[in-house]
């Protein structure tokens, strides 16, 4: 029960002081949200309430089902482009079956959280290798911000991938409403300086670096506010300015998703790349802050308090939510001790949602625009494409491969794209192991590889050492690499395969290891094993192999050799104490 | 050019003695593939006359491209079905389309195997994994066996899957064409006998072994020669017996492959699928026979090779081709020593199709059918099934579903269905990798695992041996049990790392040991490595890792221990000098 519950756990030591940091880090949270959520609509192409629902019932759930103290879950970018993608292509933006298939998005992505949590399937996010993730995150912050610029410019320009909308903003550069654009640039410079220089402002004007932190954070409220009364005071609506215009107030109804089969057939693939995308960005987030405070959090547990999380945000109307970085450090360093503080904030929305709406009216859009450029930027990281080029060249190739692929075919083709990828170069670069021919290091029972020591061996026993768990991919690798030794070596009568490396050996290696076996025997040559590990020694004691070998299995690499040529270890051992003996000890 | 031309090796020391013995086994070849080539022409649904060609041109290039000196290529079983599953979609059979579809197929497929062997790709075809592989041949097996039943009860019972073909049979039993099932039955029952029995009979008659041997491969020839004469002295023909008929006499033209893009991309992946299944068969066998007398094969070559093959086949009117086991063993036993008994065999056929074909007119396809159906019930193994559960229920899980999905949805579901369960449970096993917490054993340098040896730690350190390279699928495990355990040692001051088993560490792996580097940081806690393998710390060192690093690396477990609990390590190591000095050494 307190499994699925952990509010069961830290609900019970809840005292008057927890409280109080919790109602603190709420406020912030809140003040900090507001925007967020109608800005992250917008980019889901959804009406602005309904950002202001996603934040409510989804806080509440995770405040029950989470189990880290600090997340602050809700609409996030990367989620709302990933359902602007999904729902943009089934129904018309602005109609109810829009708003309808959003609900379901998040709806069928809450449920298969929510199984993946009770199967245990958490296991389904390690196909997010980091190279794609990372590249998945540059490419959509660039794709977000290119699509944002049409509200800066007051122009349409709508499509998915980047060539489309830049050749929209270049189609339409001219009809530019040059209010809106003085807006958008005025509050997209504000927001970018405040990242950087506002908390400095504060701190010389006599705050506290913390506090000068977390206000810097509400730089948002303060533009919305600002660009709001001066759209307001000048009436730069009736000058083309796009406003938000009426939000319905009041709490969310609740809602149940279109139950249509084709609706739900159509965004199934999508609804578990949201999933697990976001699955991915929460359980990292989630992690890092738990870390500082030397807590713990539950990975499987988390499947299922983001799966809630989403069921509690389509039955309210809500579209994907996920956890987000930005506000659950601000929630953090605002001192947030319990989940509690999550629902504390989905209460001052819901008070949002009841009272502050019309506040919003002349709210640009250009404003919003501004607020999500500034924030999906800190996504792109070109860098790291440098960095993982130095480090692995097949990692650098797939995160190129996603950001390219997400940049000109969209989300979902380049999510898929660089997971093919990254399994296929894994695949390819284990098939081609490492392998190393060894022999003995004179003097010591150590053998190393002959191409790079000074090590002796004889022409009859040649010794195999390969890096690596045999499976599918290198079995015939393993059979070539074994075939080439035999055909170069006329004087073969030992094949010894040393396995301290060997993690595993599956049903195909096992067939090869015969085969090996088997050819070795009909060219007279006897084929034994050497260092092999506990598991897979249990697991070769399952199969005929051991039976059917020609040769035998030594515990060391060395009682082999002692046993197949004992002329070369006696004499390198002799020779090597005679080295000692003159050196005066191995040093 | 001798590695794309291996004729030019063999062929400068080709003598007389050589000669005659390639003669002979191509003298044998020839008589047991006359039969073949038609009963695969009819399994693939062609005219009887194609098969005679694919037995000549592709014969020719694999004599002058083939490394293997006695692999005999043509038309196999599987391949065959393959092709009629892949052209049975596209055209009726009896069409011009349908032949021009399956020459396409020949063509392209030659094509992609000679792109591969160019780029040196064979590595694709080690994702067909061993279980795979044996799943698809046992169902395979019954799908040809059960497609074939119709030719003996002499019923029509089309499809590609056994519910359909079972169906057809079951539809139309009433109508089984008696003299026909006569026929099917007893060639079916003679030739089962023949591959048991025959060579005991005839070495009781005082026949050598060896030539038994080689008699009782013939068998089918006597099938022929037998069901023929009967058909004709009893002019079954005319009560429904179906018999080959006319077939065209003369040699293969050149034939262009129909050049229709709609057509080359409807059979793309047919033809990949059949290029990887033929070449990990012609590979598998070419290396068995090799082995038996120390030679080697080049894989890579073998793939220019057999794309040459087909293409051969292609462009003298005939369909896919492969290296076939059966014929290569026969070809092998009767003494083939080079590449041109091969030639020899396509002079034979060619023979063949000038001057034999009149005799095959009354030919009845029952008897084909039977050659057929016990040829193939040789590929079905079920019993692999069993040997494979016992030893990894992964690759069985991966060999039952190969055999489900081919008989249920035919061949190609069948292969993709295999190799993407392959995939994923690999990855899946290797995502929970073996991970130990690990002590020292008292008196000794060796550290184990503290579940299974009697060790001592102390709590402030902490040291994880991790059994498997670090990469994308496992590094998130990797950060859960680094979390989990600074979560459950509240005294914890020192992670260690321990690495003897870590053959790779990929940008995924990386981005996860900078995150647990610096979330323990964050916790207090340093990080520290321990036996690292030369590559990966080669590769670590092109990142900023090391340079992060809140720890050590050090070379060997005791080294870290010797630093990080001094106590410890003096305390075991007197107390294991103590015991050693009471016990007399560790034996």
């Amino acid at each position: 029960m307190r499994r699925y519950f952990p509010i069961l756990d830290w609900g019970r030591r809840y005292g008057r002081e927890t409280l109080a940091n919790d109602l603190v880090a709420a406020v912030i949270v809140t003040i900090m949200l507001i925007p967020q959520s109608l800005a992250y609509a917008m980019l889901a192409g959804l009406p602005a309430e309904v950002g202001l629902y996603a934040s409510i019932a989804p806080l509440l759930v995770y405040a029950v089902l989470g189990t880290s103290r600090t997340l602050a879950v809700g609409p996030v970018s990367v989620a709302s482009l990933m359902t602007a993608a999904a729902v943009g292509g089934l129904a018309t933006q602005g109609t109810p079956e829009y708003l309808g298939a959003a609900i379901a998005l998040a709806f069928l992505s809450g449920l298969m959280l929510l199984v993946m949590g009770f199967l245990r399937l958490g296991f389904f996010s390690a196909f997010l290798s980091h190279p794609v993730t990372s590249g998945f995150m540059t490419a959509v912050g660039l794709l977000i911000a290119a699509g944002q610029f049409k509200h800066v410019l007051g122009v349409p320009a709508p499509g998915h991938t980047l060539p489309e909308i830049l050749a929209g903003l270049w189609a339409n550069l001219g009809q530019a409403n040059l209010p809106t654009l003085a807006i958008g640039l005025a509050a997209t410079a504000f927001l970018a300086w405040s990242r950087k220089g506002l908390k400095g402002a504060l701190v010389a004007r006599g705050l506290k670096p913390r506090s000068a932190a977390l206000l810097a954070r509400t730089a948002p409220v303060a533009a919305v506010a600002a660009t709001i009364l001066v759209t307001w005071a000048l009436g730069l609506d009736s000058r083309g300015v796009a406003i938000v215009g009426e939000v319905p107030r009041g709490l969310p109804v609740p809602t149940l998703p279109p139950f249509d089969p084709g609706l739900w057939a159509a965004i199934a693939v999508p609804a578990l790349l949201i999933s697990i995308v976001g699955y991915v960005e929460t359980v990292s987030v989630a992690q890092t802050l738990a870390a500082k405070r030397r807590q713990r959090i539950d990975p499987d547990q988390e499947l299922v308090a983001l799966g809630g999380a989403n069921l509690g945000s389509a039955l309210s109307g809500g579209f994907p939510v996920t956890g987000g970085f930005a506000r659950s450090v601000v929630n953090f360093d605002a001192g947030a001790e319990t989940p509690a503080a999550g629902a504390f904030t989905a209460v001052g929305m819901a008070l949002a949602t009841l009272y502050l709406t019309p506040l919003l009216y002349f709210l640009p859009t250009a404003t919003l625009a501004a607020t999500i450029i500034v924030a999906v930027l800190s996504l792109v990281d070109l860098g790291a494409l440098r960095r993982t080029w130095a480090f692995s060249r097949p990692d650098a190739a797939a995160m190129a491969t996603t950001i390219l692929v997400t940049l000109a075919a969209g989300v979902e083709a380049g999510i898929v794209a660089g997971v093919a990828l990254s399994v296929f170069l894994h695949l390819y670069r284990t098939s081609r192991p490492h392998v190393a021919i060894v022999g003995q290091v004179p003097g010591t029972e150590h053998f190393r590889n002959v191409d790079r020591h000074a090590v002796v061996t004889v022409p009859e026993v040649v010794t195999i050492r390969i890096d690596e768990s045999l499976y599918f991919p290198n079995a015939r690798f393993l059979e070539d690499t074994v075939q080439h030794q035999v055909g170069a070596n006329p004087a073969l009568r030992h094949v010894v395969l040393m396995c301290p490396a060997v993690n595993d050996v599956d049903a195909s290696a096992l067939e090869s290891l015969e085969a090996i076996n088997q050819r070795l025997r009909d060219a007279g040559v006897l084929l034994h094993l050497s260092e092999v590990k506990g598991p897979v020694m249990d697991r070769l004691k399952r199969s005929h192999f051991l039976h059917d070998l020609t040769g035998e299995v030594f515990l060391t690499q060395f009682d082999a050799m002692r046993a197949l040529a004992p002329e070369l270890t006696c004499r390198t051992l002799a020779a090597g104490r005679r080295d000692l003996a003159r050196n005066g000890g191995p040093g």
